[in-house]
């Protein structure tokens, strides 16, 4: 098991999608990520769409919380699971969501 | 083959590390970054670290660029070629590149 500290956390979900299967995919995608901006402790999200369909994974969703805590109270939510849940069932992608914090940030002069 | 149109992107690349030598490939990362980051065309990165060890990926860089052509002519550079096969060689991680665009963003209110 992992403790988290206190503070603010980015979210990173990579996910592998038939490259036929993306536009739904992002369609579905966009209104569980409407329901998750509703709530405390959502900051931002940005999902990127892979220019190649040759690229192992075709999108990637990085978010912006204020706390692990806050994000694991919002993914518990019985209506965004079986959102999640449904959306898998429909369009076979895989997700691979971690919790990160920034190690290096470098902004050109 | 793809081909890109014009316009700033995003390169994410998505690391996975064995987590003890996670420190070690961060410091060698930030070599390789601070080269990068010296390139005409780059923008911006963000080198994000997971907080569990039990993470598939460890590792994640998210990096604007202003166009894929200055991405691409950045990793055509010998020199940094040569460090990242060294690096891989030393610390054995596989790296899964990929260019992408925000399809979807999300602010808080």
């Amino acid at each position: 098991m992992t403790t988290y500290d206190e503070g603010p956390i980015t979210l990173i979900n990579v996910f592998e999608v038939e490259p036929e299967k993306l536009d739904a995919f992002i369609a579905s995608w966009r209104e569980r990520a409407e329901l998750m901006s509703r709530q405390p402790g959502f900051r931002s999200l940005r999902l990127h769409r892979a220019l190649s369909p040759d690229s192992r994974f075709q999108a990637v969703n990085v978010a912006q919380w204020e706390s692990a805590d806050a994000l694991h109270t919002a993914q518990a939510q019985e209506n965004w699971q079986q959102m999640a849940l449904g959306a898998v069932e429909e369009l076979g992608f895989t997700a691979n969501p971690a919790i990160y914090r920034v190690a290096i940030e470098i902004t050109a002069q």
